[in-house]
């Protein structure tokens, strides 16, 4: 018989500690009461089991049920159905963790790049890799494949779109995506440097993977995507039947106050098929400790079945002169986005980006906290 | 110019209030720092901008963010890029309400039948209805067969699948669903009810679009959709392509901590076409308030543009002897889930479930607190 790990924060009195554990147990199971589970086989065999209840230094506590892999049904959408479906309405429940036998793992599609195969991708090896955004939103396709030829002149290893433009009317999705790819090929025949142009792919099922297709056909050497915002199970979908280049997984609408960022950001996407998973750097503008950045980090890379590792990439804020202190604590094995801190003198664009570019390829020496 | 407002509920101090909504208006939009936003005509036309700050009761701030309807590009996936994308990173920050002009709220499919539609598929007028649910999952296909038709001999309305219920190996999805659909029409035969049948649908985009014409096929009255959990853009694809009965929504997956539940469930849900939406009841297993309950219930129920009402689904522990107050509480057009309390006697589920349709039908005469 066959089981999966998941670990809740709970916050709660001690003294209801082991029955809350219970009732997670049966939520993430058979979503009865015990009194309603009447066949003891399925008792036995389906009923989740409280592993274990430790007390954090906090005062919380982590509860670790085992999960029936049977219930999963081999089905990823079904498997956080399982992990934290009814669970997620608990306020005082957080998902922090989760151990998958190799039969689970397998499951899930995981990086088909990953790391290495960035480096590959770009011939960025040995050092940090660096990335930009193509933004604001709101300007003509003109505009942005000339902040994209800015970029690529200026060496940036992956060039992006906002993760908010998607097909508006200033700047629809093919048109753009055809003028950005020119802009990377033009640059690479003038200057041998060859950018990876990672358009944003946003919308339902069908329509995004009717634009993966069309941006593929244009030659783009990567996609940027939404997990939570597309939703998990059809980012993996993507991921094994549409994409056939690296995909940068973007933590938009991914507001995981109930599944922790390091579960949700480091491994879940990941496991989805993320390549290179953008986060909230500790020093930009969201509220993510740095603790919960390695965290992030470290899931990302750490072994993970026959998984191989995704590149983090701190972003969300970075400065120009922050990069050294982010790539001392994230170490080679990342890629930084700036993308505003670019921005922000107009006639100094393409020397910012080269500052950046250079802050980063210097850095192939440094040791980082958590490489 | 168009735009669309969208409420956030800010935690912090006065004195950072207007810098927080500041922020989310540039967040929300063109992500940028405003300085990065050279074009004038761009920041008149792009940039978000906060059209109220009001100070509530509580000593939090609830923020009007005015978002331009250009930036949706005409696209579901993108509305929830643009209203709360990054910013469901902020744990300061939860979004609370929006209200969409014309244009937007038509790009929303909403519920196909709604309130009125599951009267006329079920025959049930001028009282709520009665659902139930077939559990525990880990029974095979003849068991919940059997269970379906003790519920609907019993005159439950509106019978739907555990939402744990997915394609597990011990009740195949294609052998489950035709065996429950028969066993409806076995009883409509025998004894003139006929409930609606609303099978589980979970998995990736196309394994879902699939099972819903699978099970369509079958002849069933109803699917159940857990949009959190397959993805809000998908969710809202498959009711505008693929479903052609009346569609109930599960909360499972919306850990709804940064989006306010009578948001996500009473007013989302229904744009993305819910005809019932299923919530967890005050006086269940969840903790949601009183207040949440009648908000949820008032949203789904409450004018959105051209949209008919989705019919409220109190649920998640809500006990026999409590339909009453339920009712009271919620009023007729509302439709009551009991599932695990009707099952804990083996010898007395088919009495128990009739006690629960007796006090629902007997119910018409009550006011509810938010009819």
């Amino acid at each position: 018989m066959h089981r999966f790990l998941c670990t809740y924060r709970v916050r709660a009195p001690r003294g209801q500690v082991a029955a809350i554990a219970d009732a997670i147990a049966l939520e993430q199971s058979v979503e009865v009461p015990r009194a309603a589970v009447h066949d003891p086989v399925l008792a036995e065999r389906i009923v989740g089991r409280v592993a274990e209840i430790r007390e954090r230094a906090d005062g919380d506590h982590d509860v670790v049920i085992a999960l029936a892999t049977e219930t999963v049904g081999g089905d990823i959408a079904q498997f956080f159905n399982m992990a934290f479906g009814n669970t997620a309405m608990h306020p005082h429940v957080e998902w922090t963790d989760v151990a998958l036998p190799d039969d689970l793992l397998a499951l899930f599609p995981g990086p088909r790049f990953g790391s290495a195969g960035l480096r590959s991708a770009t011939g960025a090896h040995g050092r940090p890799l660096t990335c930009s955004a193509l933004k604001p939103q709101g300007q003509d396709v003109a505009a942005l494949a000339a902040l994209c030829a800015t970029f690529a002149q200026a060496g940036v290893d992956v060039i992006k779109d906002d993760h908010g433009i998607a097909d508006q009317a200033y700047s629809p999705f093919a048109e753009r995506v055809a003028a950005c790819q020119r802009a990377i090929d033009r640059v690479a025949t003038d200057t041998g440097h060859r950018a990876l142009y990672a358009p944003s792919v946003v919308g339902a099922p069908r329509v995004v993977a009717q634009r993966i297709r069309a941006a593929q056909d244009e030659g783009v050497g990567a996609v940027l995507l939404a997990p939570a915002l597309l939703g998990l199970p059809a980012f993996a979908e993507f991921v094994r039947d549409d994409v056939h280049v690296p995909v940068l997984a973007h933590p938009s609408f991914a507001g995981a106050a109930r599944v922790a960022p390091p579960l949700m950001l480091g491994t879940l996407f990941r496991l989805l098929g993320a390549d290179a998973v953008i986060f909230p750097h500790y020093a930009g503008r969201f509220a993510y400790s740095q603790q919960a950045c390695a965290d992030i980090a470290a899931r990302a890379r750490a072994p993970l079945g026959a998984h191989v590792a995704a590149m983090p990439v701190p972003a969300g804020g970075v400065q120009l002169d922050g990069v050294d202190d982010a790539l001392a604590y994230y170490g080679t094995d990342t890629m930084v986005l700036i993308g505003g801190s670019l921005l922000i003198e107009r006639d100094r664009i393409g020397e910012r980006t080269r500052r950046f570019v250079d802050a980063v390829r210097g850095a192939a020496q440094v040791a980082g906290a958590t490489a």
